[in-house]
């Protein structure tokens, strides 16, 4: 009988060596007891069982209905999908203090370096540049730059501060841009704290070169970029989508990037995959990309080194300190709608 | 009579426009008495003349025969075209005192912006992503990231560690790579002082998985980068080229990208404009972009600011502090072929 | 009637007017109905009857008995003495979703400040060549210096990891010193993404140059550094106590530091007021404080700011963000013994 | 017959055991033939027989007479005094392409770190807290802290933009400090590029909260800090002073401090030894430190690393890199009165 406290693990959502390292994978098994562990669904009544004396579960998701009343040792619930789970009794675990977490930090670094690349790509022309070159169409030195900007010192905005926005203020420091902030769930002196500027929505997209749209999806930001809105952003700025279709009113998006008023770059899309005769497929102004950002192979393994350190921290009886644990006032608010990832 | 001292001022290469912004040509014309100032050539014999009394030069390249005996005032040479005049009697200019002085600095930050947008684009897929998205083809999520990585913590090599490394090396710092520098004009205490490790060129192939080829050209370094060595860079490696075609066997590198061997991000071509039927224009694995990276309109005008800051301190008995000055050692081994550029 | 929440703030053991600037005082008043506010200590009764239709509490430690059962919309107790309150019932806040926030990382900045500035007395011997002037005895140039030491690129040790450290680092990162960390609540994984390097605390005390002891007392850590532990440190390192005297072993520490062993820099003491004939007091190689680390008078504002923010958040539904959470986990293991602070 | 080339290292001024680490020395060695490279002075007239046909000359100032007809293949005189020789023909090295090399930059680092040390111990009275200590007379907490104040975003002024002042920026990002320099050497342009804000001394002193006073001592500097501008800086400033007291006028300084207008940490004096009565001496707003700021020794080899990586460089026939080149535009103004270093 082994001494090591218990671990559900039941990813099926992504396979195990997707997710960790062999490293890490090795760290895992020295650390605590799998139970499970494989890339297949784990059966639901075998789980709720096995949940009765494991100290933490790593699913994709709940799926395991209510939270087991005998399930007394739980401590977290750590789910691998970058999100939280959607149908969980969150009451329940906060008064029982059960830490539900989001495995969302770890694509931090890797969606901001995208974020990065796509703004030069479309700042710089990199995309269409390339495209001219194919097609022999190039235009050289100063001619090929009529419409590009170089980020220095450009006023940059940035619509949510979780996350992807703390792994992208690094990658911007070196170009001294000021950041404006629009994110209604943060106080404006913790913002002011990050070295960030508070500001109303509208002031964001008046004055900002560059607009990173980082929000996490929640109830009350569906098409919070409205048609009115996006109709403000100036001539010659650019536009990266990297969180979520979700916050923008994709049709407007894509009226306004084909008229040439604005740049885009975009990897998430309101349906995925994008419909084939998608009109923004054609736009000269967009930099498109089919949800790659936050895919890179080493990238998932950072989300399995740090729920292996954070299950390492619990089966010390110490707090988690990586993943993203979900707070009561918040967890209402935050939509779960999922796009459904393809496996190879 | 003015009492401010002479500059002529005959850039004939580029236009005034182009490289003063409206603020720097007012100051220009507050520091100093500027002698010509126009678009067009200035008359050789009236240039001559003008230089009597003047105490410097801003020119795009040398074409004024000996250096005038009565150019006693004479304090420096600037050469806006970004290298050193060819023709120009330099060990005469040593003796005077007379510096020549070089506009490279001023494409620095333009330049490595550049690279490391282009090295993204090559490292992430953006260039390729989106081609795939407008033909109908693309692969989502982590099956279009079968062949991409992240740059974090990724060991880079620079070869050549002139103005664009030092720009490049900021950009790069919050990646957290170890950078390794191939420069056979540095010496290796130097380089090390700039928190870069020196490495032989066949070292830094080795082991870098971004190469940056940034050496300005020289008398030496022609195809530098051979067949041979070209073909000792791992699979998966992308490799940025953007000072000069000169540095590589270009065709040697346009085969080995064809074959899939490695990826390039290349600006610079060894011949301008590329022959349409040109094979690299094909190559699934580059990114290509027409001479493009240094000539971004607002960064000419640091070009300008940079030659009105050193003219004012010349202007006051200082030594220029921004522009490169030749320096005897190095002069006669750097190559002045210059590609020439489209006048729009 | 007023329509904004309420909020009792009774600091008494600060004053109001120390922890608030006028502008946060009024950006308090602004965002909540101040009940009490006060620099006298608020009656319990009044307090506790208070507490029934208020958000949070603003206090200098718990003496108000069990948490009122009608306390229903109480969201937050935050304590702005630097530590969490000794008496409070913990278990019922935590099941009832109360949290409970500490003011500690407002005293992060000024303590790490000092930190820095003290490690620098010592390993410069500012103090002690200041103290050889007065004498009439300095030892001039390289004289002077034959037991200092450049802070650039030493190996450094932190005992702890909170609120200090992370503000500590930043401030060291341009000496290019490698940090190792001791901090048994910590994760070595989590360290690690911090870019400092978990070790034993053996091992940090044979191999740091500097050693910051900047751990929060503990029911565990008492003398942690014990008098064998301390009898390790080489010749020539300086070890600087910032946090609390708790975890050293001081009568060994002064023995050691009389002896000339190493080099200690103290802000913090077992008695405070340090008995007149306390023989630290005439170390040669000390660096002496009183306590003064964590009362410089803006600085203490900066508790006031944070308190204010995180109130405007928790006045919005929203999770505070800037004051540390009490976590279930830790709680019972802080150690809450206090010094008591003077009164002008 | 060796067939490497030669140097003359006549250091006199310093020992080579001070200033050549085991290691450096090694090297020299290995990269050049070293001649005479011992601690007693060479004598004049050997040393100008092997200047004939060395490449560089390694010396402690200039006392060789005029610069030998025959020394024709010499391409350096390196200076280790920390400045520039007194005596030589500099226009004869600027016409023979002889570069005279300043040994400055090598101290940058070390008095950097002893300026930012000393502006600590001042602003948060560092040594009057343990002063206090030591009489039994401390103030604890915020009593002592009456006329503390954090670094942390004041204003601060650079009055000398050189080697120290490069060095001291990246030690004070942190704080982010605005910083205002005073520099009639450097143009407004490039000050700007390095990210600080060129201001009139006047407007320094009025608005810097410290003051860093970096300026190598010229001509025209000679107390450029006049009782006049002295009286000007406000109540609660820091002043250090590390350059030169050349650059002060000492008497007023001394009397504006003994009355406590402002604090000053200062570590060079008008004369050194410092007369035993001198009245700074007693100032209980002063830190005062006998000239040590700049002559740690690890320190010291810092500058025999230099030596021999430019030693490096000039025999591979490259310009030196890191040591400071006399410019003739300045050379003229720059002060050489050099205070005698004691020997040990």
């Amino acid at each position: 009988m082994s001494e090591k406290p218990r671990v559900v693990v039941d990813p099926h959502f992504r396979k195990m060596s997707e997710i960790f390292s062999d490293a890490d994978l090795s760290r895992l098994h020295q650390t605590v007891d799998v139970v499970w562990g494989r890339d297949d669904a784990m059966p639901v009544d075998s789980a709720r069982a096995a949940l009765g004396d494991a100290i933490a579960l790593v699913c994709g998701g709940w799926r395991y209905g209510t939270v087991p009343e005998d399930a007394c040792n739980l401590r977290a619930i750590i789910d691998v999908s970058g999100g939280f789970p959607e149908t969980l009794d969150y009451d329940r675990c906060f008064a029982r203090g059960i830490r539900v977490l989001s495995a969302a930090p770890a694509f931090g670094p890797q969606v901001a370096e995208m974020a990065l690349g796509m703004a030069l790509a479309a700042s710089r022309e990199i995309v269409a540049g390339d495209r001219a070159m194919r097609a022999g169409e190039e235009r050289r030195s100063h001619l090929g730059n009529a419409t590009t900007f170089q980020l220095y010192r450009q006023p940059i905005g940035f619509i949510g501060f979780g996350s992807i926005a703390r792994c992208l203020r690094p990658l911007l420091a070196p170009f001294n841009c000021p950041i404006a902030v629009y994110d209604p769930w943060l106080a404006d002196g913790y913002l002011r704290s990050q070295g960030v500027e508070p500001v109303s929505l509208e002031q964001l997209l008046a004055t900002s070169r560059v607009i990173f749209v980082l929000a996490t999806p929640s109830t009350e930001n569906r098409a919070l970029l409205s048609r009115e809105l996006l109709a403000r952003i100036s001539t010659g700025v650019v536009l990266v989508l990297v969180s979520r279709a979700h916050v923008v009113d994709f049709d407007a998006l894509t009226e306004l990037v084909l008229q040439g008023r604005f740049k885009a770059a975009i990897d998430v899309f309101p349906e995925e995959p994008l419909p084939a005769d998608h009109p923004i497929r054609t736009a000269p102004g967009a930099v498109l990309s089919a949800h790659r950002a936050g895919s890179v192979k080493e990238g998932l393994w950072e989300l399995g080194r740090m729920v292996v350190d954070d299950l390492e921290a619990i089966a010390r009886g110490l707090p988690p300190q990586q993943l993203q644990a979900a707070q009561p006032e918040l967890i209402g608010h935050v939509a779960t709608s999922r796009i459904p990832k393809p496996r190879s």
